[in-house]
């Protein structure tokens, strides 16, 4: 067993503390990694709570991680010391289901999480609020030279989110029309890429002050205003697709009326209270509201390699670890533009 | 103008009186109908309580028409007098879109239905609870010999609106796990086309005294209680498809969680209130929920030459017109197996 410095929440009170805890030994199939970057993502607010009621504690949180392998296992042939990898939501999978011989790992029935997940030893999983890790070589990615750790990590987790439902529904077209429903971590990922295939990209927000960042430096094509009946009505029947990346409760109604006759609404958000899909704008269009649960380790890699080449990248805001408290409540109110990351190693550059 | 007896809601009491109203001369592209029988769809009782805010009174309702051809316009080729012939719920349609070009009315923009829509000429459409009918001949469909009027009518609007889905989600092959939520007219029909197709039916109820008239009468192959949290977890992930008939608010959590990954659950109720859809059963399994609205004109009478073919008809109650008040009350109760119709010329046999 290896002893770790790590970061934790220790009961439902949201609060981060310093917390000392053991990891496996790397095994024949593990990678180490010096952990220098770590993403907060919505999904940590979540657990840290227990809005969802399944937290175990303490809590280490983080599934956005980015660092640099210091140890491989005697089976590893997939990664080398020294080399920059990420590590996203997923930890183990059962590895004998059709979903995982697809490497769809995140739809096995016994898909295991970074945290809060039992690894196949029986121990409980911890995060990346810590300084190393010890994960599976199938759950690893390289990441591309061009990306920086820092702005990578938000891509393990919010990047794939967003990038698997448009690969999997074919959206990934130029000229084909699509709406972003929340700017936030996942949202202004799914700008960034659906810009760099040619989406045309409506932002819809309950925040008017969003519509000048959304144009201008995310470069959205056109904005509506998701409480604006008029703007609503005029954008009636315009939009192929939806990703809805809002993490509260909310009604699908309003937006559902956006999408063409039968388009399609990808729900990535995760809200603890059910949304209300109201029939009418389903029916009358046969309209289709699918889920995406992040995404499998190849599309993963394979979106690794996609943001390198249109040199996607996270627009972040780095922390210390000491101020992880700040972050966790300024997060919970939307204010960051638009990904925390922990700087890990306490350093802004590697 | 020619003088028609019906019966109407005068105002959004839920109460049917008899009604004389006048209907436009038969044009050139029209089909007269003497009107045998009528089902009682629940979007019926939708519109005489205004529950959706959209009625116009008085209202005949009535989308349910089966009857004989007793004039025809001059451009009419397709019937010709005495022809036994069904009217479902579409009375117009702009005839100019890619929906109406491609014998998609039903989604067209500017379509209007049997009761309670304003037709081409701005008169509001009166439905079929009434003597006689005068319809565009490209909404009216062949009735096939073998098919009773009685137990045949309530196809037109039940019977395409199972089948509509089942064929545009590529539901019709043997041996493909179909669940049925509710049963009554909608319900019904989907597990007869179902089951003649050869599909593995399961039928899920809150009610379980159903079950046995679901196995023995409709041939179903299982059955699940949907408040019964043990049966829900044995069927976890073992459908492909789900019809949703329900027409009251309700959750879609206990029962997305029965569809295999990427399953798809078709909406076809209207409940006026939305229905719950929590995230966690959609995004773990990326399953679908997809809205659709009654049928197309060809997709109709593609429905009824199948129901012919397999002899499918609705279970019914045939009514005299005088019981419509009761017959609403009851349907109300969703006391009735499975679909009233009323035998408009008061006769038991045609």
């Amino acid at each position: 067993m290896t002893k770790v410095n790590g970061w934790a929440a220790l009961e439902a009170n949201g609060k981060i503390a310093p917390f000392v805890f053991q990891r496996r030994q790397n095994g024949d199939d593990d990678v180490s990694i010096k952990i220098l970057y770590c993403g907060m993502c919505h999904t940590d607010l979540h657990h840290l709570r227990n809005d969802w009621g399944i937290s175990i504690y303490p809590l280490v949180p983080g599934h956005e991680i980015t660092g640099v392998v210091t140890e491989i296992g005697s089976n590893v042939k997939e990664f080398k010391i020294g080399d920059k990898v990420g590590v996203g939501c997923l930890a183990a999978s059962c590895l004998n289901c059709e979903f995982c011989d697809n490497s769809e790992e995140n739809y096995c029935e016994e898909v295991q999480f970074t945290y809060g997940g039992i690894f196949w030893d029986g121990s409980v999983t911890y995060g990346g609020y810590s300084e190393m890790l010890v994960a599976h070589k199938r759950y690893v990615v390289h990441i591309p030279d061009n990306l920086p750790l820092d702005a990578a990590a938000p891509l393990l987790c919010a990047g794939i989110t967003v990038y698997s439902p448009m690969k999997q529904h074919d959206m990934l077209h130029p000229g084909k029309k699509l709406g972003v429903v929340g700017l936030g971590g996942l949202g202004h990922v799914a700008v960034k890429i659906a810009k760099a295939f040619g989406l045309h990209v409506t932002v819809i927000s309950t925040s008017p002050s969003k519509e000048k960042e959304a144009r201008e430096q995310l470069g959205a094509d056109d904005f509506i205003i998701s409480t604006d009946p008029k703007q609503l009505q005029a954008g009636s029947r315009t939009l192929d697709y939806i990703i809805d990346t809002v993490a509260a409760k909310h009604s699908l109604g309003p937006i559902l009326q956006l999408l063409k006759v039968s388009g399609t609404l990808v729900l990535v958000g995760a809200p603890d209270k059910p949304v209300d899909l109201p029939s009418f704008p389903l029916i009358f269009g046969k309209r289709k509201v699918v889920g995406s649960l992040i995404g499998g380790m190849k599309e993963t890699q394979e979106m690794m390699n996609v943001c390198s080449e249109h040199s996607i990248t996270c627009d972040i805001e780095v922390v210390k670890p000491e101020y992880i408290n700040e972050a966790i409540e300024r997060l919970s109110k939307n204010d960051v533009k638009y990904r925390f990351v922990i700087d890990i190693a306490g350093k802004s550059e590697i």
